[in-house]
């Protein structure tokens, strides 16, 4: 939740800046577009809808997420608006996450959960994963996040990302034409890519089968980046370790949906990447931050480019 | 499989010590008696009966164990032979599925598996694990390494030990008399004692009671270590968050045990601190380092106190 007092307490370290805005805050769906008339600014939490979002707030210049992932917001940004987003904020929690993930890919999570489900005792051993190689896909705040946490274990890391820019924590770095030739190296996945026209649907069935059969993943992008239903066949024919699905096409995951029984695919209700007791402080900090540079026409820290979507 | 070449392998870093034994192998477990017979020292891998070793084996003077655990073999050991366990071997696998369990405790992992085996999409948030507290009962070779993973993550570390003795990573350390007020303080509790006289049943109906209902424990020690009934009831009345076991009173735990479906329990095969690709060679590396300061009456690395039980 967003509140006065955590805003209050972001300004206390951005002097100043009080004197320059008005501020309104609504947890009311139904009073919104009162305070979207005037806004110059407008920061959102939560799933507000923003359909008609330009002339329903036509003084709107700039929107602030609470998330990190805006491919739900874009369509309803016209071009101009400044659009950001909470990047940066998930970065502990994506780290603490990945490490997770990767300790529970190496050590046969998945395959003894779904003989859990079977009453079925059935050892199989782990090689220490020192040595061991995980593929990132999107080396933003989570990938980066992600990378540092692999690499923290001794594992060998390769990142794919649009630039192909160095990173630390990332040996060896590619952009996404490599994909294929990547995953064949793999054995593990982190999938923390940002959903655009680019990345839709870029680890195909065509990819998926450039993995070694001992191979694991872990999506904890976007549900659209990946054939869930070629992956599914995969799990099915033992052609692939196992998987851990954070995202979905339709959240909360109906419970009619087959994936919640795939052997050896574990369900997360994405909600990792949250941190109770100071998200939405850190979230208010961000936000404030860039305030500051947005009233003094700094360059803003966690503007979404349009065209890239991310 | 504790093979020629291993030992020979590792003969070779202590030169001197080949010049001064004989060396027999033998799988066949029909013949095991023959080399029984004239051994003065035993290396055994694996569920090898050991009823009736003193009078099988008059000459033995020291029995080796590829594991670290050494309450089975314990009672067929008579005073004045020489016992020695793997202890240290394991200490690597150990800090890494500390590690992960940690993470899947603080993550949440036992709510979402049995949610996902009810169909059922429930978030529930989690802060970062930095600053949380882990009570880790034992400090050998297995409680150390947990303790250091723990560390490593930034938690604060209380260490329950006979002897209370100060150790690396380990914020606190107390004999076992203090065990109840330690469990109070407990966000994540790691079970790595071994099972004696002293230790049996320690963690009873009113030890568990001890715990934050949000706290969660994980044992890779003894199924005797702990009142298990007394943790089903909890986690199906809910006034535990979850746990890990992974040692079990029978095992292969049998299919119709009620263990299995307990709520946010999770039951792992007993073998995740093997390591398939080297166990055995630091195994008799450890030996043989031993067998090096037998044959110059140097005392033993990794001798148990017969008294103690471990």
């Amino acid at each position: 939740m967003l509140t006065p007092a955590l805003v209050e307490a972001a300004l206390q370290r951005h002097p100043g800046v009080i004197d320059r805005i008005r501020m309104t805050f609504n947890s009311d769906q139904q009073r919104t577009d009162n305070f979207l008339r005037d806004a110059d600014v407008l920061m959102i939490a939560g799933p507000v809808p923003l359909q008609g979002l330009a002339s329903r707030a036509p003084k709107l210049k700039w929107l602030q997420l609470s998330s990190a992932g805006v491919d739900n917001a874009l369509a309803h940004v016209p071009n101009g608006m400044i659009l950001t987003n909470a990047r940066g904020v998930h970065a502990q929690r994506m780290h603490e996450i990945a490490m997770m993930a990767l300790l529970m890919m190496n050590n046969h999570m998945a395959f003894f959960f779904h003989n859990q489900t079977k009453r079925v005792w059935a050892q199989q051993l782990s090689d220490p994963i020192e040595g061991k190689t995980a593929v990132i896909l999107g080396l933003g705040g989570l990938g980066g996040a992600a990378a540092r946490a692999a690499k923290q274990l001794g594992l060998n890391t390769i990142g794919l990302s649009r630039t192909a820019a160095p990173r630390d924590s990332v040996d060896e770095v590619h952009n996404m034409d490599r994909l294929r030739e990547c995953l064949k190296r793999a054995d593990f996945v982190i999938v923390a890519l940002p959903l655009t026209e680019q990345t839709r649907n870029c680890i195909d069935a065509e990819a998926l089968d450039c993995l070694p059969t001992h191979a694991q993943i872990l999506n904890i992008g976007r549900a659209q980046l990946m054939d869930y239903e070629h992956l599914v066949k995969k799990l099915e024919a033992g052609e692939l370790a196992g998987a851990i699905l954070d995202v979905f096409e339709q959240e909360p995951l109906p419970a009619n949906s087959p994936l919640w029984e795939v052997p050896n695919l574990i369900v997360t209700p994405h909600c990792w990447l949250d941190r109770p007791a100071d998200y939405a402080k850190l979230a208010v900090e961000a936000f404030v931050e860039d305030l500051d540079n947005f009233l003094a026409d700094r360059p803003l820290l966690r503007r979404v480019d349009l065209q890239l979507g991310y």
